[in-house]
């Protein structure tokens, strides 16, 4: 029988599996990456130790490291009739549909793609990750019918990835804000992609199905959208008092504002989001642009006192992603790369330990109807 | 705080929406779409009379009916540019790898991808419905270096989409098994892939991501994938007692079998496949293969009495769609195809009452670690 009892909308609260990867620790203020906690990684380690973390269970030493970045440099390029089939999309394609199309198209070319050994999935995510970077940067790049620029293999990851979106080798420090904020985005728990993902591969389904799904939930502007939703309101805004006035209006037509407020966030302000808005206030005096770090504290005090609501980590990251040079359309794609990350490890801890999702429903249609 | 006492993994038995599209009545043996009995429908109505009821509230009348299958025969076409994607792919891409990267590509051709409005989704559904066809059989064919198969309006829907599939006009008898078959893999409450779908639309993404991630869910072998592997298991067995010595080889080794038991079904047969086991009954009589028949009963009885397990649909679906000479890769891409219907069903109920899924788990690794 349905148990009515059970019922919660949006499965808020509900726990949905185990996991030994991550945890939101809202009351310790904390989020938890296998024991370590995220901000405190963001501090003295980079994307690339997560990447061990995460797929081989411990931070790497120096060599270990090197070796990992090694390659991951060797997986940097992609087959040249994999770039062409970007030339057959339509040119209105939004960006989150290049990648989910040129993920789902990667399958074909993987003769792994019926295994699921632990190793083998995480061999696969570190050649995943290291391609997802090229796509995102070459797929906008050849969507816009410009030529798509080649890794660099000299360049650290984040730094090739940055590249490869502007064109220009970036300066160590526009690296390390770039770095940072892949690390912010690179897990959160039970975010509606990352369920996704697992939800898909719980049917024994391969990695690239799990992930062209977990692209298409980041697209919603429920969920990964938003920080490109945030970005083209303060570029609305212009100025503090042009911000404020849009925000105001919003507010009084009852529209959605991207940008504030987290399901699991609700009375403090998401610990990434701090981290991000410090980047953002050294970065904007490195580039000149201190007026926008203003309008992003008269918005957060506005959302703060009117709906009592804090900022997310998009917030913040849209205007660091903004003074870094990268095209606003790429922003949700740029999340889609780092989290690949966490998604390979659920993934990988779904094969593990599986058993099939398959919920119930509470059904309130009509009944004993006869045709 | 984490809610252990709701942890049932999988989400086993718990209610995860509400809908007003289908229901499960294990109890009374009813599969309920929108109030009426799904195998008391096959009796009398076809595929598309099902597609009104799904998409627009109600059965048809003969003039709905009519203008549905003439709006549907509009979309049966697809865009040059769109099937020189497919020529793109590698050869050994899988067809479900194939319809993934069809439907999210497609996305890029539609101007109104970020509409919401009931209206505008049931038409983009009964657009994708017809071209899904199209894109099942035709991606086939390219992969396999054969020309596409233009579709001819002057068949009705089902026959259009099997003439597309083995380019031979069918007989009568044919399209009514294979618009049976549609019917019966059209909608089924809360399965994986339907779960996938409305988890991605709870983001606010387009149907093009939520459909995308289906295909990906349909693909594992614990979900659509079912019906491939039982006609493997039925063209390796060769005969009855070939096939009775596979099964018990199989069970010695304690491997899975596909297309027994059921999350939902535990202790009955799937009405569904008691329904295409008799379709199989009779089509079996017309292509003088009554050898295939009594395998598959040689199959149900050692199955029931080893294990205790009933058949499922994907158990009689696959002879029969073998009997109708389509190659075994295509029938997950048409279970898909057919379970669009249900999806896009879902999708539109889930934007009319969202609430964005989002879980929390169960943290079964270390604390307080630190770099």
């Amino acid at each position: 029988m349905t148990k009515y009892s059970t019922y919660t909308p949006g499965l808020d609260g509900v726990v949905a599996t185990e996991t030994e990867l991550s945890y939101l620790d809202v009351d310790a203020e904390e989020i938890v990456i296998r024991g370590y906690e995220l901000i405190e990684l963001a501090n003295s380690k980079e994307y690339i130790d997560l990447v061990q973390l995460l797929l081989r269970g411990s931070l790497p030493d120096e060599q270990e490291r090197n070796s990992l970045e090694e390659e991951m440099k060797k997986e940097y390029t992609l087959p040249d009739s994999f770039f062409s089939l970007f030339k057959k999309l339509p040119e209105d394609t939004h960006p989150m549909d290049a990648l989910r199309t040129g993920i789902s198209a990667l399958a074909g070319y993987d003769k792994d793609i019926d295994k699921r050994q632990e190793d083998t999935i995480n061999n696969i995510a570190v050649k995943l990750l290291a391609k997802i970077s090229n796509i995102v940067a070459n797929s906008y790049h050849i969507l816009h019918k410009e030529s798509a620029i080649e890794p660099k293999k000299e360049l650290s990851y984040s730094a090739n990835f940055l590249y490869m979106i502007t064109g220009k080798e970036p300066t160590t420090r526009e690296v390390a804000y770039f770095d940072q904020s892949l690390m912010m985005y690179s897990e959160h728990e039970m975010p509606n992609s990352t369920f996704t993902a697992r939800v898909i591969a719980s049917t024994n389904a391969d990695i690239y199905g799990a992930l062209t799904g977990a692209v298409a939930s980041l697209k919603g502007n429920l969920h990964g959208g938003a920080n490109e939703a945030v970005m083209q309101m303060l570029v609305e805004g212009k100025t503090s008092e042009g911000f404020r006035l849009l925000l105001y209006d919003k507010l009084n037509r009852k529209e959605k504002i991207m940008g504030f407020g987290h399901r699991v966030y609700m009375k403090k302000m998401d610990p990434r989001a701090a981290l991000m808005k410090e980047s953002l206030r050294e970065l904007s005096v490195d580039k000149n642009r201190e007026d926008l770090f203003e309008m992003c504290e008269v918005g957060e005090s506005v959302m703060k006192e009117e709906k009592g609501l804090y900022p997310n980590l998009d917030y913040y990251a849209a205007p660091v992603y903004y003074l870094l040079g990268i095209p606003i359309d790429l922003y949700t794609p740029i999340f889609f790369a780092a989290r690949t990350l966490g998604l390979c490890a659920h993934v990988a801890e779904q094969y593990n330990t599986n058993k099939l999702f398959r919920p119930r429903v509470l059904y309130t249609g009509p009944r004993n109807l006869h045709p």
